[in-house]
């Protein structure tokens, strides 16, 4: 075995020359570096640039210029709260990822380097990060969507455990516009999310099921197969069962309303939406996530006088508070674009008496919040 | 859903400004361009820099400067064949990815930009993309390993109809140093290999395993939960029982030498030839890709002197031949560092009279001859 660690040393310094170099530099072009200060610094070797700048939810106002000292360029944040930061640098305005930083994160179709901090056991960074702890399995899977007429990708974490032949219950959880089945395993966290959650007693052993919430594709721009994409006579909302039928048939699930739980962020916040309501019954817990909650976009209503005026969603709304949920989570930061539409539903349901939580967040319409109305609503269900 | 279809444009184009403003530019930045003749264009606005490069598989001489028109740098490649390729920007020194191609794969440390080249059905290149044919899904799971002390994390490819209940013959799919359970299913595209061959009536169903080969390690840098990783006392090859133990036990598989393969790439066919040795009589097909096959790696003696001096291996190494196995393929390119000694691995088989099947191709110790090796190997299984 000494020998097959000689021979992964020696592919090892083929391989990675890059780092090999970084040895012998005379400069410190580590990046990022956790000071003790809680500060980061964030550095690029770039001798002939002119301008170097980072833009990134760890950078102050959102965009910064880099100094330079030597060939390296480097910039050193604020002290940082626990949370997942992501950044991104330009130099002389062509975009750069941070070639010591081997977290990158896609969204949607862009990439920025990611780095994570975390204070102590507990706190909001250390839900995102992989510990030492029990972990669930995480599957792609190809399900039948009858509905739409094809085989459509999704993901699904299982919890730690379920291999020992018990049931679980079961969250839906759903991505925004532009995302796909990947987005809450890699900037929505999922899996470390849960893992550390059930590790820390916080949260109960469930499956977390996530679809891909774009009716026109079979999966991710990454993994589909259909090159073009007509789009389907039906809706995803209306595809739904499929998904649940699935579950149902190829995982050991816990049934009813009590066991089933849906939430989503903003586009996937809307699916929620219109799913629960017509799926009276169904679901025992429904989170909205900076949530698109019109009925018709394009009114110039009030989401009250839109329920108003449509007498099947009106009753829709009805029988899912009838059929007394256990939980109607609401959450939205304050600068976020909907939180107005947001604040018309919690009026309208105000009004109606439908029991409802409302979350108020700082910040927008942006992933950091949404990874923390995850951590909060898993804690919350079954 | 009209409205959410409103949302989604919506919210795209504001996630998305950056393909938004690349419409709207006076140049063309697109990259990669897939022209008519054959060639690939790369692109990338860099309006200050005084020079861009390009290295990758699809470049002359593997390294060419771009040229600037306006404020866009350029290059053209040659023709190229089917196959995956990948490349890198440098600006005046700084990697670069191409910001309008989202295919990236990470080997290691480090990020390329990746595209595929396909001209027909079932050509090279063709068989690494998504088609719209039945998918297999993929797993991420995590064994336990009691040989090691811990759980670890391994990823899983079942054939599509899996679900259906049968049960499938297993090849076990090993990476290379500096590798990990990820290396197969990014650059390696096991999963479009697999569901390809098989669509296509090239390859029989199987499970595919993709384990993580460093002993220290629970699971690739991404997802690993250790942070001071300490040598275990046994090694990855007498761990090897713990995997197959666990497929057995939680997988529909048909056991017996008949049903059950094993090939790995460089480290991974090191670990191949060793297991396999080890175990005579479990593995009814063996695939080394450009495999480290010494017994000493230091040794100034040959292949055949080493087992000359190693009794236990020579021993090992004729039950292996003994239990007749369907196939023990060697494959390596000619450029290959490794190409010696797995000519002197065939020297001694060849002298001991151990029946082996050689294919040698063009290159190196390179991803697309895994590819290759990995999409040959496959047909020749169960």
């Amino acid at each position: 075995m000494k020998k097959m660690y000689l021979l992964a040393a020696m592919l090892l310094s083929a391989f990675a020359s890059q780092a090999q170099q970084a040895i012998f530099e005379r400069h410190d072009t580590r990046s990022p570096q956790f000071n003790d200060d809680g500060t980061v610094t964030l550095r690029i070797k770039a001798p002939q640039a002119i301008k170097v700048t980072v833009i990134g939810d760890c950078i102050e106002n959102g965009n910064q210029e880099l100094k330079k000292q030597d060939d390296v360029w480097s910039y050193t944040t604020n002290v940082l709260a626990p949370e997942l930061y992501s950044y991104r640098f330009y130099v002389d305005g062509v975009e750069t990822q941070d070639a010591g930083n081997i977290e990158r994160s896609r969204d949607v179709r862009s990439f920025m380097s990611t780095f994570i901090i975390s204070k102590e056991e507990g706190d909001q960074g250390w839900l995102y990060q992989n510990h030492n702890v029990e972990h669930g399995d995480v599957a792609h899977v190809w399900y039948d969507s009858p509905t739409l007429g094809m085989k459509r990708r999704m993901s699904i974490y299982t919890p730690p455990g379920y291999d020992k032949g018990k049931s679980y219950p079961v969250l839906y959880l759903l991505h925004g516009a532009g995302g796909d089945e990947e987005a809450w395993l890699t900037l929505g966290r999922t899996a470390q999310i849960m893992d550390n959650l059930i590790a820390l007693g916080k949260a109960k052993p469930m499956i977390v099921v996530m679809p891909n919430g774009n009716a026109s594709d079979d999966a991710g721009p990454l993994e589909t197969g259909i090159a073009k994409k007509e789009r389907p006579s039906k809706t995803y909302e209306e595809s739904f069962p499929d998904i649940m039928n699935y579950m149902k048939s190829h995982y050991k699930i816990k049934t009813g309303a009590d066991n089933t739980a849906i939430c989503g962020l903003s586009m996937g916040g809307g699916h929620t939406f219109r799913i629960s309501m017509k799926n009276a019954g169904t679901f025992g817990y429904m989170g909205l996530f900076s949530a698109a909650v019109r009925l018709e976009w394009n009114s110039k209503k009030t989401v009250a006088e839109q329920f108003e005026d449509n007498q099947e969603a009106t009753a829709q709304m009805k029988a899912l508070f009838a059929a007394k949920p256990r939980l109607y989570w609401i959450a939205i930061g304050r600068d976020d674009f909907l939180f107005l539409q947001n604040a018309e539903l919690r009026s309208y349901f105000d009004r109606m008496k439908y029991p409802y939580e409302f979350y108020e967040s700082e910040g927008g319409h942006i992933w950091r919040n949404w990874r923390i109305y995850l951590s909060m609503f898993a804690q919350r269900l079954f």
